[in-house]
């Protein structure tokens, strides 16, 4: 079975995932573990635990249990001591006390959710994201970088992990014997940088004799990525990586969402374009991976969302067909 | 093959159930749902849930799952705003809000632990615990009557629930079938009556075939049954159940802890008399069901709990001899 290793985030990658999930192939979907903020934030502080959020997320979309299994693992609660937990993040991170290590508690949960492939932390040590920007100022944390809505104004001058982080073997290992890799969706600076930051996955990504696929947003972040086209994203991404060239492939959307939605939603950022002119030398796939509709966000989540989104089955498809086609 | 049922609370009852399962028995706990105290006070009112408590201790009593995952439903939070809840607890309670059942929820997390037997709530209405007393005074809530010092001195007059609750069918069920209906161990006032104050409980006690088996506590509990016999314990119980002599067994245990055991854990209460002269007419079972040592308590733990213990080994043979034992 050809393997699909994904690195993303949020919603974005939640979607891709559910979509994979229908196709006959191996999953690898790793996850950056620098998230502070909200429910994850708090077990952190107050268990001594690594993030949960995110794997969360993943395990949800790989799960092959029934119904009420994966709304267990959603499920947030609304009141009292417990207000803006998510079940899910109580349980991955309740046996990690339990067992001593996450990769232990994700293997019983994965058993638990019949996961579909694999969800892999990038690393297992426990670390903060730190962003210095261009005027000197500098950011502790994802979940204040997530809210700080100066950054495309100041501009971000280097991002690193603190304290200095080892690569999860496994993550190496998937990697390196990837088919696909996949890069995004997700924010770039909370999701997908992250990841390339843990010392050996630049590096791995690099080596990896795996076609290398940058899934453009359909949005930018208002404050984070105002006006970015997808060459600038791949611009970040690659000057991080250490590398530049490294994605072969570059997937944009095509059908944009309608203007009554865009002005509806205009406090959601702007549609990310795609400059042809500045992708040349790399195969660009142009495809309609828009979903219909406007997604909900749970009452009490606390992350900046965007409610556009893309469609799990294009978005899959578009992928797995990238597999079958000569590099 | 032979069905016991229990009656009790506690660890009294977790003790009983673990020494029962390892029997070829088909076992069903039914379990009080008056508890409105720690973590399981705290989901009730902030989830509207009923009380998760001493069903995730039958739960676990009852579980056929490896170590991981009984120590999972048992991990108590010690910090932050999980601090004093169970996780065991969460997870009864996150997936009745899902479920929209108790029922449904204790069928999942049955599963989830390869429980052997059934754990039954008594009820499924959300009830209080009251507590009238011979001064007069009213004492609502189980909690609070767990904590009140005085009963012993002030006397109990009567005690309901409110509002009037209505007997779960699989408990009623479960009584009628028995073969065995063991009573205790437990705290008198807050685990054993509240089972018999729901309604069609005590009648369907009464008229069921089985053998029915009072098994008397190890030690009084100060300033709720402060020397009370084993004769009071039973005086007391079918005064509430409304039958003079339907216990037609009672266990009592032989071996007395230590001097030296008593003395220095004499703020827990002192041990039950077994009063013969005042159980004439009745079987009544001698034994040594003492454990040895002493039991820990959980930090955190909010409960009054006994540290001296049945053995649950010797108390379930006892038991279970009586299965093949003739009226």
């Amino acid at each position: 079975m050809k393997k699909v290793v994904t690195i993303g985030g949020g919603t974005g990658r939640f979607t891709l995932l559910l979509g994979l999930k229908k196709h006959p192939v191996d999953i690898s979907a790793i996850v950056a573990m620098s998230d502070n903020g909200g429910s994850t934030g708090r077990l952190r502080d107050e268990l001594g635990v690594l993030p949960p959020g995110d794997i969360r997320q993943c395990l949800i979309a790989l799960s092959g249990s029934a119904l009420t299994m994966r709304k267990l693992m959603g499920y947030r609660f609304e009141k009292g001591g417990l207000a803006g937990h998510n079940f899910g993040n109580i349980l991955i991170s309740t046996l990690e006390k339990i067992t001593g290590s996450l990769e232990a508690s994700l293997r019983i949960v994965g058993t638990i959710l019949n996961i579909k492939g694999r969800v892999i932390p990038v690393t297992t040590d426990n670390v903060e994201l730190i962003a210095q920007l261009q005027n000197g100022k500098t950011i502790r944390g994802e979940d204040a970088l997530d809210h700080y809505k100066l950054l495309s104004r100041v501009g971000v001058k280097d991002m690193y992990l603190k304290p200095r982080a080892h690569a999860n073997p496994r993550a190496l290992k998937a990697i390196r014997e990837a088919d696909l890799l996949v890069v995004g969706p997700g924010d770039i600076y909370t999701s997908l940088i992250p990841n390339f930051l843990v010392g050996g996955i630049s590096e791995a990504f690099v080596k990896s004799k795996a076609k290398k696929v940058y899934v453009a947003n359909l949005m930018n972040l208002i404050g984070h990525t105002d006006n970015f086209s997808v060459a600038d994203y791949v611009d970040v991404l690659e000057e991080v990586i250490g590398k530049r060239g490294v994605f072969d492939t570059v997937v944009c959307n095509t059908r944009k969402p309608s203007p009554a939605l865009l002005k509806k939603y205009k406090k959601e950022g702007t549609p990310v374009v795609c400059d042809m002119e500045r992708l040349t030398g790399r195969n660009v796939e142009h495809a309609d991976v828009l979903a219909s509709g406007i997604a909900t966000i749970a009452k009490g989540d606390t992350l900046r969302r965007v409610l556009i989104r893309h469609d799990s089955e294009k978005l899959a498809k578009v992928l797995v067909d990238l597999l079958h086609k000569k590099k």
